[in-house]
């Protein structure tokens, strides 16, 4: 067996790559890996036949069933689809799974792939306590490089990440930062057709949310709340931010600007300039540059609606919530197999591999 | 002339009001001032015939052109509508003008006013510079016994200061409070057909937003920061809020709901409880109820979404946009006219009074 | 026991009505009762206690529960509403019972109200089957008088009633017409926050769909097919038609605006002239009139998207769902009581009692 | 100067082609025909320096200003992007030129293309009048070939060719179809976030509608009439469509749909097995199956949703307003240069040189 776009000669060395769940994030993700040259797909998982299918079997991804299970592995055949056995077969090739599967089986999955003896990484639906270990490329990733299992967060709390944690390093020994967040999240995806609200604002009534303090999981030492709603658009979700910096942190918006223009996965336009004026041009932009489905893995940063007036730093940045984890993924499967220990020549292996990928 | 829906017997010891605009908040501002018993409705301004028309002859306000210009007042009647002349003949009966004009006449219209001798009263769409005072019912009342003009703040200022100010007054003592709000906007109202976006999210890349500073026109010793976004939806706004309290200020979750309970004009209600878990439910309560034109005039907050741990109170609130001023305004004509200088007092009788308006 | 708005003079003549399922469309179809002088509510029924009895309660209308069942029935109580029995008590102080229940329970409550003696009438969520009967004051009221249970049909149907009815009556001798109607539906009501879809249009598969079919319910010799479309939108349905008159047909497109404005709760307006140029504003028209509810009972058709070619007919009318079979609902109590024969007497009455109700 | 795309040694015998207005529709066409091995982009236009320069200079496209303006074409260069010259400059190298410059236009250009010598293709923003030729690959390929100037139709009447066509060749010895079409339009593109409604629907209401017999500019032996309504989505416009087949047709449901399977850029898909009940759905597939810009070129339709019954044909019909017109020009561009007088065999040719450069 082979990773479908890998040569043979460097099959031995390559990261073999499962993925649990050939979804939304699945698809996303295996195409990632398969860009990479350090890692294969040697498996997708289904539940049964379905159009997912043809998906995998024309990227060339090996197909297996969820299940290990005689009759629902026979059903793909059946449909006309090549299956390679069930979840056990998968992971007995396997170096490493990305667990993609939807919601509450990932304490029964984690045990299976411990058995198994692959490593493991879980998505943000599952909680931290699962693995106990969570990631994200610039918040953690030497905390997670030879771990056994992680959770790779979710795409808020990844976007979130994405621009605190440099301000953080830089205001660390001043005193650290203090952050409020409010998100705007799009109320279904655009292939849901069942969500609404249509003509609404549905506020989430657990306060704090969880998506603010979940950031602690990867650096405990940011100090933040957050509340959210959910607001008729599909698309992306948008995070209003308030940073309180410690007495001494000699920052700028411009220095700021600049330092956010260095942070790999985040991407700084002139609303005013561009007129990317909200989510809808964001997105037009991510089509323009010719990313599969439509993605941006990048945070989306307004450069005119960021602005430091006396130590509080207001921003707004919008969140590609189908998209932004997907290098994250890449990464955290160096870290697991300890391949590569500095997050940064991760990510720009990780992301020159994808852009070539695209035809960039 | 009598204002249409008062006895004559009473007149001469009415306020005479007139509306200058009889649009969105100027047909709201009239019902709501005619069902006073202390004021009436002598006149309501059109700058052409129109719909409008059809509605003010209907509830028997007499009707004037918005321009002292014999041909635009002709043209009334040859629609016809009665019309009773021009803005100037109008100001000749009035004691005070509500002045619902759209946009950027407000500084002409006030030296017009002030030469007629008439009080005025403007709307938030007017900047505090053009009147050099604000209003809003619960924070400043007494500051504008008797002005000559003054300006009732926006839907959104009106609405933080409902349940800000008691708060505010509380935490005095002990060193007043502090407040992070994000608006998310509705982008626009219910019968407007043309403005978008139908599916984004369009952040106001100029931070801090002016709404949150704008409260402090009228109490300006509250710290208050905000940003604000637009969303695809047409009946309300909603506030994500976080204050943080002073050191002692003595309060729990429920002495503030106690506290707003007791304020006029803000409704409480639990999410889970009543099933109303976005602005679509709490509109269908509005149309339920009766309200004349299922507007909302208090200021909604769910009772599960209001939290406070260690000194930061989060909650959300729901505002809408097209009527929370409307009392407003009818408190206002009282305190320019020094006819009722305890604001509370005003409060509980312009209520009461629309309250029986709407049948209640 | 006597209707709550009524005189008790009358109450010996007056038509007992009882609403079975006080919901969106009993809680306007009791107001509406109500309103008239020759019937009055007798008693609303509630599943459970909950937000609607507060409103029963308020419009002083006797609350019953569903359910016959003891401890049901004193939940009420417990929650401090007085309840007046179950079902059964309702139904022996009623002469007539509209169900307004929610899905599914018709055949078992036709059962229960035969055995009771009591006339009931059904909404258009049942099927023709159940009563063998159906009704559109337009179109059958005759065929209905003294029957003992009916079934007003859909706001869809009743909307396509309301307008062709007149057309095909004056061309049934050359022919009668044949009609092709496609329905843009409001994908949810406006109270309704979990319904999507948020940026999609989804067609109703099973073609054509039920709605035109079901107009020959109530007027078997029309000709009509149907297709239909849900869309992102909670305010109103809109019909696209197309009819194509008999040869020799005498019509031109003055003369059917001409006989659509003689015709019971059809409302002309000129798009263009009046800048209604969707259901956006058409909702705000009925805002601004004064509906209960912002409801509009006429069938809203734009002047200007009316026009004639050779033999074929275009036109659009917008629905609005939530209300239009409210005034079709006390004529079906006159029809089943034979207490007046002549459908456009009964529009009249029903209508100017509506009319006086809302204040107008 | 060579096609970016293409190989030098085949230059010499590839139509040259020049993009006026690199936009929406213009940036398509350019990956369109930049894909063909027998024709090359040799210049695209922007009125100056933007986002979509970059794009253009990305893909290898050389760029020109779309006036012959020399302070215009100099500020190219003052932002960093090397321009080419003028519109007169591209023309001067160009066989064929696409119009896709936005309203109102046409007739000026048209002229300039003339005294070039070079000819052109409008799109469908322009009336039939302007090029008294219009253009469709299914319908009147062969009426173009070696036309100077021709007008690719509408994405909605483009659509409807596709369908129709094949319906009336076979019928058109039975005595032709009659067709009856309503277009729910989506009322805004994906990228633009000023346009409403938000929550409306909005007919058109000048009627018929343009759409349906603009088809008879392409096939003028189709009887049709079409009605529109604009709804609040950015993704598809859908077609709700009845088609009356004349006596003797000879066709049923099923080989209704083994036709359309035969015809090009026609999707047949079942919404129940496939889950795809909205145009969502569609949407999402399109990404899926890894389309550039998420782009679908053929026409959906449903086929639970097509249904004969007697000579009543009914389906429905999504259209992606923002690409099925692509492959329509560039099959236009052969027609034109008569390089293939066979449509079947230019659609064939365009589709797959598409589907391979998006790596299928």
């Amino acid at each position: 067996m082979g990773g479908p776009l890998r040569a043979m000669s460097k099959a031995d060395v390559m990261i073999r790559v499962g993925i649990n769940g050939y979804g939304t994030i699945g698809k996303r993700v295996a195409d990632a890996v398969a860009a990479q040259d350090d890692m294969q797909i040697v498996g997708v998982t289904k539940t049964s036949p379905s159009f997912g299918c043809d998906l995998a079997v024309r990227k060339g991804y090996p197909l297996f069933c969820t299940f290990d299970d005689a009759e629902r592995i026979a059903a793909f055949g059946q449909a006309g689809y090549e299956c390679h056995g069930g979840l056990s077969d998968m992971l007995s090739v396997c170096d490493v799974v990305i667990d993609c599967s939807p919601g509450k089986v990932g304490a029964q999955n984690l045990e299976i792939y411990r058995q198994s003896g692959v490593k493991s990484i879980f998505q943000g639906g599952e909680k931290h306590a699962l693995t106990g270990l969570s990631y994200t490329s610039s918040a953690n990733h030497a905390e997670n490089l030879g771990a056994d299992c992680t959770r790779v967060v979710s795409c808020n709390t990844t976007g979130l990440s994405r621009t605190l944690v440099p301000l953080q390093e830089h205001c660390l020994e001043a005193g650290g930062i203090s952050v409020n967040c409010v998100m705007i999240r799009r109320a279904a995806d655009p292939g849901d057709s069942g969500k609404g609200p249509i003509n609404a604002i549905k506020p989430v009534l657990k306060v704090p949310s969880h998506h603010g303090p979940d950031v602690m999981t990867v650096r405990n030492d940011i100090d933040i709340t957050s509340l959210a709603v959910a607001v008729p658009t599909t698309i992306m979700h948008v995070h209003a931010i308030t940073v309180t910096l410690p007495q001494g942190h000699g920052l700028s918006t411009e220095s700021i600007l600049d330092m956010w223009k260095n942070t790999p996965r985040v991407l700084i336009m002139n609303g005013a300039n561009t007129r990317i004026t909200s989510t809808a041009e964001v997105m037009e932009l991510a089509r323009d540059i010719g990313r599969t489905w439509g993605d941006l893995h990048e945070i989306f940063v307004w450069e005119d609606g960021v602005s430091l007036q006396g130590d509080t730093l207001y921003y707004f940045q919008a969140i590609h919530q189908e998209s932004d984890v997907i290098p994250e993924n890449v990464d955290a499967i160096r870290a697991l197999m300890d391949s590569e220990s500095d997050w940064k020549a991760s990510a720009a292996k990780t992301d020159s591999a994808i852009a070539r990928f695209n035809g960039l």
